[in-house]
């Protein structure tokens, strides 16, 4: 038998699903049972020199039509008109798999209902930790787990940044640059340095892990763009590294609380080592303990293959759906962030810095006081103890009022 | 609806599966859509204060002939009877998930071609890497690759005491002894400190990448029972840690080339900070790169919540196989692993160990000298070049002519 799917977009992840279909036509129909037939591909352009020339189409509505088209992989990117074909798809009788974290960071229980409806599948294993198993082993491995909370390096573009202001002594601005010239960035970085992609993942995860949807806009959401070398070198003298974690736990309230923000992260962290573009994901069952996955979150065959291994799953389970199903969120489902207890690392300038030391140490109730080599004279850092974050907003005011310049705070991880 | 399953053997592992059956209740009826109840226990001991007093039995042809009994989990350990029980459980109809690594790792081809036949499914997540998931995410979310191979730290006892060497400079002796204490080791540990364990594991792992069975006894192991203090300084001296590994890639030719046993790994390896009790294993594919995962290889919980899911796998599958397969081996499939290229640390003693080293240095083509604070005056340690192992063999038995002492050798992986 042959299964006919149509791929929607031809970019990086698309010409990617094509290649890996292509060449291991054999290895997948063997693991599929049924061979994998590309029947149309969906973009605007033209792409003569494909070895799919003959399948491109321009009009969505050959491949809603057809009937023969029994699995769609949406690969284009963006949310329109991504969500109303994928919505046309899952309702004219066609699973669908995607990479798209936007699409189902915005509309994952939407969609997911209508596939639960129809009794087909929505899968979406690429759209975080591109090729790092992370979605089938969250909702299937530890399924005898209560997870109790998930921690990521979800963004490979700012993780790579990050690793070359640490390890290089580069300014932000000079490793934006380089991951610029790389492909690793894109011309505009916005979505990846101020947050906005990890926090599309961790809401995905937390979705997942918790069986409610967590929409981004519901989620406090900082970006690296304001981290400098002093920053760095605090951390290094802390005993850590700053890295953008997209984080989320379940209170005893009920609520989730979640977070993508940078954060001083400990040395003997299994998340510490994570460099360059790699993704690393902690989460945390109360059964299994840790469990970490570690991999390239990104790239064209990785997420490109996570794409294909859904498209495998699919033919497999062409009469029955998986189980993969989360409700729609609400807005009080989401805990305050500045009710998160943790500790707070600050970075401010004041004419007297030793005085400026003093105060809040005496603010804070004690404060531990980090140290680098060439800092300014008017320069002072500290990580205070663990409160919760509205009280040290507080008492960072009340430092502000007495005229010392709050420069930076970094959250401190308890990973 | 109701599914009725057994659960053979009822210690560590076992009472473990009543437990997370029992306190996840609620939220397992739900991912299974099903409920799950636990209809008997086979053990020969008594069991009067536990919640499941009364469901014990002793004879094993009542969950055999109990038509209601769908799913069996096989939790005893051992060979036999586990296999003569398993076996008979497929051939009557019933689906097992077994926590059995030496089961699997002897039988499994036979017990899967039996689940085959019979329309059954035959799982076993949790004998390998304990509530860390691999066997799913290696069929499965990496169905679009080829792997190219895998490595792996496997068994968290022996792993403990290498750590215990490495970071507290504790003695192989006292380090078990402390394992012993703590419960990560046996009375008899020789199944874990010999490599046993490790092999089993890699073998499986093996046998699902590649698709063919693997048997332990095919596997060149060694375990880490000679290794000393100097041999530990000499690898940190060298530029890392001696982790136990077990190792297997796929060769040109089809054939694999496996190994079980002690290897330098580099500082910067992904699999250099898996310590204590951790496992952490990494698949190299052909599209994702290296993704590693990392956990608890052991314990009570993890490895009963893998067991729990992967009944509540089989429930969701109750009329669907899942397509976890892979053929009966050959002899001939396993590579001899003398045929394999590796540099080889060497830690020997000699009269005169400087001119031991010179005639090491001119036999092999030039060697790395490894040095450690103390060393004995007769003692040397080098690395040598990649070469094929027979050829580093043949030149170390010319060395032990020449009146050197050859005490230690340890391959370096390249991880």
């Amino acid at each position: 038998m042959m299964v006919k799917i149509a791929i929607m977009g031809y970019g990086v992840v698309g010409s990617g699903v094509g290649e890996v279909l292509r060449v291991h036509i054999d290895s997948i129909a063997r693991r599929a049972k049924e061979e994998i037939r590309i029947k149309y591909i969906l973009d605007l352009r033209d792409f003569p020199d494909s070895p799919f020339a003959d399948r491109f189409v321009k009009d969505f509505d050959i491949i809603l039509n057809d009937p023969e088209v029994q699995i769609v992989a949406e690969v284009m990117g963006g949310l329109h008109p991504a969500f109303e074909y994928v919505k046309a798809c899952l309702e004219n009788g066609k699973s669908v798999v995607t990479s798209n974290k936007e699409l189902v960071a915005a509309k994952g229980a939407e969609l997911l209902a209508i596939a639960q409806k129809n009794n087909l599948n929505f899968l979406f294993e690429a759209s975080v930790g591109g090729g790092i198993p992370i979605i089938r082993p969250i909702s299937q491995c530890l399924a005898a787990n209560d997870v109790i909370g998930i921690a990521g390096i979800l963004n490979g573009t700012t993780n790579f940044i990050l690793t070359k202001m640490i390890r290089e002594q580069m300014t932000f601005e000079d490793a934006l640059a380089l991951a610029q010239k790389l492909g690793y960035a894109e011309r505009n970085p916005a979505a990846d340095i101020e947050g906005h992609d990890a926090c599309r993942k961790i809401c995905i995860l937390a979705s997942l892990a918790f069986g409610r949807h967590v929409y981004p806009g519901q989620v406090h959401t900082e970006g690296i763009e304001n981290l400098t070398l002093a920053d760095v070198d605090y951390a290094e003298s802390w005993g850590g590294v700053i890295k953008l974690i997209g984080r989320v736990k379940m209170l005893e309230s009920g609520k989730i609380q979640i977070i993508c923000c940078p954060m001083f992260i400990d040395r003997e962290s299994q998340l510490a080592n994570v460099d360059d573009v790699f993704n690393g994901i902690l989460v945390r069952g109360d059964a299994t303990g840790d469990v970490v996955f570690y991999g390239k979150g990104a790239g064209k065959l990785p997420t490109a293959s996570a794409v294909v291994a859904d498209i495998i799953d699919c033919v497999k389970h062409i009469k029955a759906r998986k189980y993969l199903f989360w409700e729609d969120g609400s807005p009080d489902y989401v805990e305050d962030y500045l009710e998160d207890v943790l500790p707070m690392y600050v970075r401010a300038t004041a004419e007297n810095a030793s005085v400026a030391l003093g105060t809040a140490d005496a603010l804070f109730g004690g404060v531990q006081q980090l140290s680098r080599k060439d800092a300014p004279r008017n320069e002072l850092a500290f990580v205070t103890k663990e409160m919760k974050e509205k009280d040290i907003r507080e008492k960072l005011e009340q430092l502000s009022r007495m005229g010392v310049k709050v420069e930076t705070t970094v959250r401190v991880a308890d990973l």
